[in-house]
């Protein structure tokens, strides 16, 4: 059988990478590709387990390096029990955030260093890169006004922080996909639904296009 | 103010070390050196609620590597919120367990490799290696018939395991003894208390006696 694809989407908070997920998701089972949407912790009862120790918002005291081991260990875990099963299975995975997240928040935003933030996650997913991880790219002061403008979503800890962190998210994220890139693509998220949807449907054809003449 | 030193006592269950590290803050203690004992996770809050996700008896399913990330985020942090600042006071700490049991446990009995949780456990504790490991070499067989002479002893996911994973930890502490000769002393904890803790003293005599020299 035919191992599937790992696919994710990137991007500060209010890129919209929620809505182009479901989208993509869609798009992609109307050409005959079995798809499973995910997010880390994923439903995995130890992932979740251990999110809910980072984002306890009496953690005040966790050290930058603690929080990011917690999101390599949760990774790991949703990785072992749902992303190998599923891509062995033959299907392809859409993940909502993924290994881009640790190395743009906790390795550049944060100051640890990109380079070590790479080093503990490579650990976890034992090197599977994604095969194309899609960065929404959305100024972060846009994104937090739609994601405010939406009053059903709950407010956790990451979400307090100053515009100034999510400045540096961004630019982390803009880092990264210019020492990856050969899986990671920019798509101008501040951009109409529409116009985002569009060109995420044209990336997903170039990839798909790339691999059935690879294969 | 001279900084403390770190100084971690090793080896497999039922090895002595909880015995050997209260005498050994006693002995240091009557040589003048403030002396704080502490094992992870140390009553440090946030890695109290790491560990008992660790050994939550209901996660069987937890990977490996999982395991491995999760102590390092709880050394992590009793690193930083005990340790760096003890010895920052000038205090010596002596520790039950520490990198090495990692090392052993996680990098060699489980087979994840001693590189590949030496390096995330360098990640965790900045390099900060230990200035002197006493590591007591049992039997395993010997080391786990005393602790279940001892009843009041709560038995945990650990403890579960076959010997043939204790024989392995025990492998695992030789071969890392052998790579880090500098700081790694070997006692024969076979022997009976009082000997353990004259071989104990005499290598917390000649440690003094070196870094006397050294200052
Ligand atoms: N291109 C867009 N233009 C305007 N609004 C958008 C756009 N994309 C998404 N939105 C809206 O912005 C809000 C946030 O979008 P979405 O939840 O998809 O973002 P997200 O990147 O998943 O955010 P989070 O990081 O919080 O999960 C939603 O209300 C969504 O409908
Ligand atoms: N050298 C020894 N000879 C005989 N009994 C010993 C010796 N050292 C310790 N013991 C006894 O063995 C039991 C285990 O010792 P101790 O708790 O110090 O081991 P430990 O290495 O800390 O074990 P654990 O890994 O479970 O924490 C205790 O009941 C202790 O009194
Ligand atoms: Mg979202
Ligand atoms: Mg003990």
């Amino acid at each position: 059988m035919t191992r599937g694809y790992l696919l994710s989407v990137e991007g500060n908070e209010g890129a919209g990478k929620s809505t182009v997920l479901s989208m993509a998701a869609e798009y992609l089972a109307s050409k005959g590709i079995e798809v499973v949407m995910s997010r880390e912790p994923g439903g995995i009862a130890i992932a979740e387990q251990i999110r809910s120790v980072i984002l306890d918002k009496n953690n005040i005291r966790m050290d930058a390096r603690t929080e990011a081991l917690l999101y390599a260990a949760s990774r790991r875990q949703h990785f072992v029990e749902k992303i190998v099963p599923t891509l062995e299975a033959g299907r392809t995975i859409l993940c909502d955030r993924f290994i881009d997240s640790s190395l743009a928040y906790q390795g550049y935003a944060r100051g640890i260093g990109i380079d070590r933030i790479l080093a503990i996650n490579q650990f976890a997913i034992e090197d599977t890169f994604p095969d194309l991880t899609l960065f929404l790219d959305v100024d972060p002061e846009l994104g937090l006004a739609r994601i405010n403008a939406n009053k059903n979503r709950e407010v956790n800890r990451l979400d307090l922080e100053a515009l100034g962190f999510h400045q540096r998210v961004r630019e982390g994220y803009l880092m990264i996909a210019e020492r990856f890139p050969d899986r990671i693509v920019r798509i101008d998220a501040n951009r109409t639904v529409e116009e985002v949807l569009e060109a995420m449907k044209r990336e997903l054809d170039s990839f798909l296009e790339r691999k059935s003449r690879m294969s």
